[in-house]
C-alpha cells in the first residue's frame, strides 16, 4: 500500500472529534443546527474572531459553502471576479454559474489577486447594461497553488474593495494552513475586519465534513439560513457539525493540525531545496510543487502516490505533494531519504 | 430533561456505524466517492435490489437527494406532479422551484397519489406550449403522516407513468420504517423494479447523514454524478457516507432499526387505541397522530416533547409522535403509564 | 371567415401607431431604448402618473413582464403569493419558477385577492428556515375573469403589504380595460402611490407589443435595465416599443380603445342579461363568460370563434366572449341578433 | 445632424415590412405564432434550406435567441465554447451564465474557432465530475470582429463536433451579411446540413424585431416551442414577426438588403485602402476597423457617429463603422471625400 500525498482529506477524522461524536451520541438535541454543540462552537469561534456580531453558519464543504455564499449575496445581473486558478472557476462543475452568475477570470502568477487586477476588469465592464456588473471579489487563503496572503495585501484588497461597492469574500477551504504558515501575519480578527464573509475549512483539516462560514457584513447576514436550507446543505443532525467544530477549535486543536501538516511539507521542502530542486512556486504551506526528473518521479512513485501538476519539459514535471493533519513523521522520513538517496 | 418524540434525528448514529468510523479511521482512502467502503456498500445494496444495473449514489440528505434528482431528469419546461402534503411541496424553502420546475400539487387524504389524482392534472395540462409540461411524479413512503403505500399501489402507479410517459420517484427519507411496517408488502426489489429513481434514508434511520439514491431507470444514470458535485453534494471525504452505509446494510441493521422505531410507535398506538382514542390517519409506521384532550396534552407536556399537529376543535388537538431507531423501551412505558393514568 | 372574440390580440394595431412607423421610419436613432420615442412617452407616461421618480421601461409582453420584474425584486428565498387564477400559475410555462421562485396559491371567487386571504398564507409560513418567505403579492387588473379591483381594495391591500413588508405588483396586461370599466374608481395616480410596480399592457390594447413597467418604489428602480437585458427582453431597436407608447398615450388613445372594447363587451352582455342570460361572473370589462344552452353555442359557432370556458352540466357551458379595440359594431351587433333570434 | 456608422440597427425597417403590416393590419389571426403569415414564412425559409426537416421558430432578438437555444439543448452540468470575443461572452449581461451554464472562452486572432482551439478545452476538461462538460459550440458569422467562415471552415467545425459529441451552433445575428460577403461560399443548404442549430438575424438587416431560429437536428426540436414560452418570448401577435420574415424572404429581399450594406463598407474600405490605410481586421461584411490618425478621427466625428475601437498608440485608433440595409450613397460619399482631403 502506497502512502498517498495527493491531497488532504484522504484519511478520516482526528480522534477528539470521535470521542467527542462517541461521548454525545445518545443525547437528544434539536435539529436543524439549532443543538447545544453548533451553538457552543460559535460561541467560541466568535471569541477568536473578537467579534459578537458575527454570523456563523455550518455546512458540509467547500463547494456547498462557495455556492450558497454567492448565490446569497449577489443579486442576478451581479458576478464574481476570481483568479484563474480559483477553485470555482474549474474545480466545482460549474456551480457558480449553475446559479446563474458569472465569474471573471483574471490571470496571476500565484493565484493571488490584487486591487490592480480587479481595477481592469471594472474598467472594462462600464458598457451598462450590457455587461454583467462586478460585485465579488473572490479569493482563496491558502490558494490553490499553496501561496498566502499578507495581511498588507488583505489591507489593500478590503480598502479597494470598499471604495468600489464590492464585497470580499475569501475561501478558507485551507485557512488552517494559511494562518499557521511560518510566512502568516493575518489573524482571524484581521479577516472578521477585512472581508465580509469568509469560511474556516474543516474538511482538510482533520474533520470529516464541515465549513464554518462567517458573515462579518451585517447586511449579509439577513435570512442566510434560508439559503443553506434551500440549497439542501441544512443537515438534519447539525450536531454532527456542531460537535466537530468544538473539538477543532477547542485549545486550537485547528491551528494546532494545519500547522502539522505545514510543517510535514516544509521539511520534504528543506530537503529537496538542500539538493537545489526548483520549486514551481514559493510555498509555506501544506502544498509544495517541487520540479523533479521523471526518472525520480517513477522511483518515488513505487512508494508514494502524488499528482504530476505540470510537464515542465520532455525529462522534468512539478509534482504537487499535500501533506494533511495526520502526515506521519514516518512517511515524511521515507520520503526524503529516498530523496537523498537519488538527488 | 425531557424526552423527545419530536422527531427521528434528535440523537446520534447507530454504535457500530461509531466502532467502523472509529475502526476505519486512519487508512488512507480515494475521496470524492472512490473509497472502498462506497463501492463495498454499493454492491450489498444491488445485491439487496437483485438488480446489478442500477446506478448508485450517496448524498448527505433529504432535501439534497431531492433537489438533485428533480433537477438532474427534467428538462426546464416539466414539472413535479405530488401529494400537497409532500416533503418538496411546504419543507424545503422552495428548493424544487429554486433549480426552476414547478410542483404541481395534489390533495389527497393520507398523503398518497393514485393514477386518477395524476390523470386530472395531465387532463389539465394540454395547452401546449402555455402551460409546464408534468413529467415526473413525487410520492414518499412512508409519506409525510406516516401512511405507506402498497406493492398493488405501487404497481399501478408504476404502470400508469410508463403509459404516461412520466417518470415515478420514491422520496424515502423514512423508506426503511415503510418497508419494515407490519402492513407493508413491498421489497427492495420490488421497488427497483418499479420507479425509475428512489432513495433510501440514513438520517432518520439511525445515520449520521446519508441517502443512498437508486437510479434504476438506465436513461436517468448517465452522468449523474456531475449533477451531485455542481450542487455542492459531493463529499471529499465519501468515505462517511460509505461506511455508514456499509454498516447499515451489513446483516440488515438499517431494517431492524427501522422495524425497532416502528415497534416502538406500535407500542403505544396499542395503549392508546385500548383507551379508545381516534387517530388522524391510520398509520403502521413510526409516526403516529392520536387526537388528545388538551388536559392530556399539557400533562404528557410536562415529561415529553412533541409537535400539535392540528387543532380539531377547542378542547383537543392531534400530536404527533415520532418514534426513532433508538427510542428507548423506558420512554414509550413512561408514555403509556401516563397515557393509562390519565385515560 | 368566422369572427373571433377568442381574444384582443388577433388583430395588428391602431393605424395611428402605423402611421408613426411610417413617419419615423428612417430616422436614425440610439438603439436601446435610448431613443427620443421611448424618451419621450415615459415623460408622458409620468405626467398621467402625476409622479416623476417613477422609473418606467417598455418590455415585449406580460409573461415577460412578469418574470422580469419577480426575477429582479425577490431574492432567491423569497416567493410569490397570486390568486390561483392568475396569468402567471398556469399560463406562463412556470416561467416565474423558471427563475428560481415559487407561487403559492390562493383559491378566490373572483380572480381578486384580499388581506385576509393573504394572512392566511403568512400564518402558514412561520416555520423558519424550512419555508419559503412570501414576499411579493400579485395581481392582475382586470384579473383573469374580467373583474376589476376598487379603489378601496387596492389600497387596503396597500397598506396591508406595507405593514407586512411585501411588495404589491399588479399585472396590468388589462388595465386600460379595468380603468376605463363603468364600475372603475382608481386612476394611473392612485396606482403610482398603492403598488410597488405595476405595468401598462399595449398588446392587448392596440400596440403590436409592449407592456410599460412602472416601478414606483425607489428601492426597486436601481440597475433594473440590467434585469432587461439580462433575460433577453432589450429590444435593440427600442423605437418600435417608445413609437407605440407615444402613440398610445398621445391623447389619451390607449384609454379610449380600451373603454371601446369595454362597450362592445357590455353591448353583448346587456343583450344577454334582457334574455335572462346567467353569467360566470359580475364582470364590467372586455371579458364576459355567459352560461348558454350547447344549442345555441352551436349556432352561435357557425359564425364565431370563441372559448368554451367551463362546462356547467350535461346540457350548458359558460363561454368565455373577448371583444378588443377593434371589435366592429358589426361583429357586435351580429351577434347580438343571433341572441335575440334564438333566446 | 450626424450620420451614424455605430450600428445597423439604428433605422426602422424596410417599406415593404411597413407596407405588409399595414395591408394585413385588420385581418384576425391566431396568436403565438400560428397565424398565416408565420406559417407561410416558414414554408419559405425551409425552402431555401431544402430541409423539409427543419423546425423554425421566430423571436425578437440575439440575446433571446441565444440564451433560449442554449438553455434549452444543455443539461445543466454541460457548458458552451465560444471565441473570446462572442456576443454571449460579453455583451448580454450574463444571460447565458442567468440560465444556469458556463461559457468557457477561447482567445483567437480573428474571431473564428477552429477544431483544434476546441480539442484543448476538451483536452482540459477530463476531471469528470469535478468540471463541466463542454457540449455546445458557439460561432458567430459573421463574426462580432466582421470576419466569416468559409465552407471549408464549418464542415471541418461540423464533423469535429460530430466526432466529439458536441453541437454546433451558430449566431446569426448579421448572417445575412455573411452569405452576401463577396468571399463567402456557404450557403442557407449548407447551413442546414453542418449546424445543429443556427439562426437568421432580421434586427440588423431590415427588421424591426426577429430572428428566425433553424434547428436541423431533430432530437433537439422536440418541445421548444416550451422554451420561448417560458422564456417570455413568444408574442402574442406573433404576425409581426411572420409578416417581417415573409417579407425578408420574398424575391431575397433580405439577402439584397445584406448586400447593400456589404458594398456600402466595401466602398468605404476601398477608398481607405487606396490611401493605404491599415485595418484591425480584413473584413469583407458591413463592419470595419481602419486604423486612423487621432486628427482624421476628430474631423471624421464631427460629421459622423462611430465607435473608437481600440486605442493603437498615442497617435491612432481603430475605429469600428458599421453600414446597414438603409446607409444611403450620399452618406458614404461624405464619409470618402472627407477621407480624400485629409489623407
Amino acid at each position: 500500500m502506497k502512502f498517498s500525498f495527493k491531497n488532504d482529506y484522504s484519511e478520516g477524522c482526528h480522534s477528539k472529534i470521535l470521542e467527542a461524536l462517541l461521548r454525545n451520541n445518545t443525547d437528544q438535541q434539536a435539529g436543524y443546527g439549532d443543538d447545544e454543540y453548533s451553538l457552543k462552537a460559535k460561541i467560541l469561534i466568535k471569541e477568536k474572531l473578537k467579534n459578537q456580531d458575527a454570523a456563523i453558519y455550518f455546512v458540509s464543504g467547500g463547494t456547498q459553502a462557495n455556492l450558497i455564499v454567492i448565490s446569497s449575496v449577489l443579486k442576478p445581473y451581479q458576478c464574481v471576479i476570481a483568479a484563474s486558478t480559483g477553485h470555482i472557476l474549474n474545480n466545482e462543475t460549474g456551480a457558480i454559474e449553475a446559479t446563474g452568475h458569472k465569474i471573471l477570470s483574471i490571470e496571476t502568477e500565484d493565484g493571488k489577486l490584487k486591487p490592480s487586477d480587479i481595477q481592469l476588469v471594472l474598467d472594462n465592464h462600464k458598457n451598462i447594461p450590457h455587461q454583467v456588473m462586478p460585485k465579488l471579489v473572490y479569493i482563496s487563503n491558502s490558494t490553490e497553488l499553496g501561496t498566502i496572503y499578507s495581511k498588507e495585501e488583505v489591507k489593500n484588497l478590503s480598502r479597494y474593495c470598499l471604495e468600489n461597492n464590492l464585497y470580499l469574500f475569501m475561501d478558507g477551504a485551507r485557512l488552517g494552513h494559511a494562518l499557521t504558515s511560518e510566512m502568516n501575519d493575518l489573524t482571524l480578527e484581521d479577516l472578521s475586519q477585512l472581508t465580509d464573509i469568509f469560511y474556516l475549512g474543516g474538511t482538510k483539516n482533520g474533520a470529516l465534513i464541515g465549513e464554518a462560514i462567517i458573515i462579518n457584513n451585517q447586511t449579509l447576514q439577513e435570512d442566510f439560513a434560508f439559503n443553506i436550507k434551500q440549497k439542501g446543505a441544512l443537515l438534519a443532525k447539525g450536531r454532527l457539525l456542531g460537535i466537530q467544530f468544538l473539538e477543532l477549535m477547542n485549545n486550537d486543536l485547528y491551528f494546532d493540525l494545519a500547522n502539522h501538516a505545514n510543517q510535514q511539507a516544509m521539511k520534504i521542502k528543506n530537503a529537496l531545496l538542500k539538493r537545489g530542486v526548483q520549486f514551481l512556486s514559493d510555498t509555506y504551506t501544506n502544498q509544495i510543487f517541487p520540479i523533479l526528473d521523471q526518472k525520480l518521479i517513477d522511483i518515488l512513485s513505487e512508494k508514494f502516490d502524488f499528482y504530476i501538476w505540470k510537464n515542465i519539459n520532455s525529462q522534468s514535471s512539478a509534482i504537487r505533494l499535500i501533506t494533511s493533519w495526520n502526515t506521519s513523521d514516518k512517511a515524511v522520513d521515507d520520503f526524503v531519504e529516498i530523496i537523498n538517496n537519488h538527488l
